[in-house]
């Protein structure tokens, strides 16, 4: 008997109908002779609107109260869930994040996970429920408050209990049958992704893949817990993010290369006329560190000789731009730069696969299949497992596209199929 | 500095606006120098829509799902209401009903309080912060289950809160001025009561006054509560339920009528030629018991000594009818009655007043006036601060406004004012 941790999102409890079609999957799985723990989003657009409910009340509202607020969402989707299963005649208890012993820190809003102590979980297993547990929120340590992880909460949750409860597996269903070598939207010949190493999973991630979010795929890495990543609305294999031990053939020293990924979200800021001096960048990024914004790829220029003075570009969510600009406008004189460049009309390709770094005709494939769609490229970035290049945004399709061409990910059929919308 | 607890309902607190008006007289209670506990229902139609939502996932759904699905509710008016009065530059914390140490049995959809722990309310209180707690929700004692506590709940968790902390007052807003000495939809001329024992209270609200539940007026009488009936939309005295030695005049022996409730919840159901034999009634009585249904009033015929025979009657809530219906059915052979009848066109008019039963003329003036309307009187009962009698469901207005003008009941001018819906 196996121990399965399954993860819904928003999308496959959108509505009573889809609560009953995932509770038929759950049941499923417990009658093939599994214990079953789920972890669920808040229905659909539930979230979407509590917080509108909560702009109308007040413009900035307390972060404890936006959380206890917003934890309202998963605990009507998993009544209904355990509901739904019960009337299939098996026996469902829905636990909420604290009743489930997620223990967090307490910064509300994006709280981390310190601690899961399941001990209600494992009775209820004991005692042959299925459990149900909401997603996407904890309980402080110190203040006994409300949490919620804030983006991709709900992964993460399914990840941390999978590792607690020591599952074999933790399966996140989404609407797509897996990761794809690039987002079938764009590249319908991109072909589904057996198995792939929780490495390249975090770059894909990284670099804009959204069909699992970073933290989720941190936690499974470090605990090693097997994620299956296939759609709630088929009954098809998806994709295996595992140890990249566990992956056959890749004791072979040979370039593998997962997939494309790409990222519309980000903008790029340049500071322009730098003082050529020691401690100077230093000062730019100290800066934006205590602006809470995170940085993505930075490129330097060469400083032109005649001036003493050179230009520092670094890419960055664009939610986080006008904070940004603000921020580094207050120590203009400090630094004594002469301008900032923002542009947030840009996009991320990124190649992802194992070994390419030994390989440096990965590299001169990559850049070629891109300058020959005609596309231009701003900044570049590598990892062991990666190469990013900075576009315009206009040119993300094609370079996509391209690149996904050049090495041969292309299918000979489209396998591809979106059902639907993205949950939480 | 005093105490104050306040109980807002669904209609005060239905979208938005409402909640940002309750806010302010939320600050405005707080800045005139009081600590303050906010007891909130959940918004509106909100409880109607879980329980829609409910029934389309599962026809009899488990009634801890049920309590657990309940509970959103009022998780989201209270963080609103947070906000809202953070908002006005006031810190304000809600916490679930477990939060706030409101300890019940496990009797799930209709949980009793055993025991209220509010430290975490004191230690906000302490901090000078606004407390906001849900209404009609607990925690099982055992099971650490969420639990409501059914009908009338919110008021309830109100005055056990009063009780457990102590408070000067547990003031209960609702869509009206008061408690009325009739129902002005009614009796346009019915008037405030400015104040009312706790036994009359219990029994306006025993006899059909939807106005305080039954449960929440036995538990401020238990504590000596002072409970304050008044409107959320305006800033009018309201009524003031209180101990019987506090309310003035009440020493001299006069019959002192506060007013005419009426009740159209109910069904009468007759038992029809019961053999006159010793334990015939406590068998029926016993079946009904064991069905869990309430019983009001109970009339039986003198038995008419040729036949050996009686009838039974008995009024309870029409909602039991059928459940009651089949239960007797099911002993018709054991107990060897003749036939049931049932009718649920029926209406109760109740005369409430202290010192009614020292004084036999309120009797036959109720009776009179009731007779003089034209209305035939089907059932009677009384007690030491009621008479009730059971009529026609058409003939329940002329009778209530016929009762109330006898007793010199109606104002010189309409006082009444009904502002909206009624929450939980």
């Amino acid at each position: 008997m196996a121990l399965v941790v399954q993860k819904y999102g928003g999308s496959s409890v959108a509505d009573a109908e889809c609560v009953k079609r995932v509770a038929q999957r759950i049941v499923a799985t417990k009658k093939a002779g599994n214990d079953v723990v789920v972890v669920v989003s808040a229905m659909g657009d539930t979230t979407d609107e509590l917080i509108d409910l909560a702009e109308q009340v007040s413009p900035l509202p307390p972060a404890r109260e936006l959380d206890m607020l917003l934890t309202a969402g998963e605990r009507i989707s998993m009544a209904l869930l355990a509901m739904a299963i019960a009337n299939l005649g098996h026996e469902a208890r829905s636990f909420t994040g604290s009743q489930a012993g997620v223990i967090t820190d307490g910064s509300h809003g994006k709280a981390r996970i310190i601690d899961v102590t399941p001990g209600r979980i494992r009775d209820a297993l004991n005692e042959g429920s299925i459990a149900i547990v909401a997603g996407f929120q904890g309980v402080s340590q110190d203040t006994k408050d409300i949490t919620t992880l804030g983006r991709g909460g709900s992964d993460t949750t399914a990840v941390a209990l999978a590792a607690a409860l020591n599952a074999d597996v933790c399966e996140i269903y989404t609407d797509v049958d897996g990761v794809f070598t690039a987002d079938p939207r764009i590249v319908p010949a991109a072909r589904r992704i057996p198995r792939i190493s929780y490495e390249e999973m975090l770059e894909m991630a990284a670099s804009g893949a959204k069909i699992l979010h970073l933290r989720c795929v941190e936690y499974a890495r470090r605990y090693n817990i097997p994620i299956h990543v296939r759609s709630s609305f088929s009954q098809k294999e998806g994709t295996w993010v595992v140890d990249s031990d566990d992956i056959e053939g890749r004791d072979m020293e040979q370039a593998i290369i997962s997939g494309v990924a790409h990222d519309r979200s980000e903008a790029k800021i340049t500071v322009v006329g730098v003082p050529d001096k020691v401690g100077e960048a230093a000062t730019i990024f100290r800066v934006l560190s205590d602006a809470e914004i995170n940085i993505d790829m930075i490129v330097q220029n060469v400083s032109a000789a005649s001036t003493g003075r050179t230009d520092i570009s670094f890419t960055l969510p664009a939610s986080d731009g006008q904070t940004a600009l603000a921020a580094l406008n207050k120590v203009k004189d400090e630094i004594g730069f002469e301008s900032l460049r923002y542009d947030d009309r840009i996009g991320k390709i990124s190649l992802i696969g194992a070994g390419m770094r030994s390989h440096p005709g990965v590299t001169a494939t990559f850049f070629s299949a891109i300058a020959d769609a005609g596309v231009n490229i701003e900044m570049i970035s590598t990892s062991e497992i990666r190469i990013s290049v900075v576009v315009a945004q206009d040119d993300v399709d094609t370079a996509v596209a391209a690149a996904h061409r050049a090495f041969d990910l292309d299918a000979d059929q489209v396998e591809a199929v979106v059902y639907g919308g993205t949950g939480r």
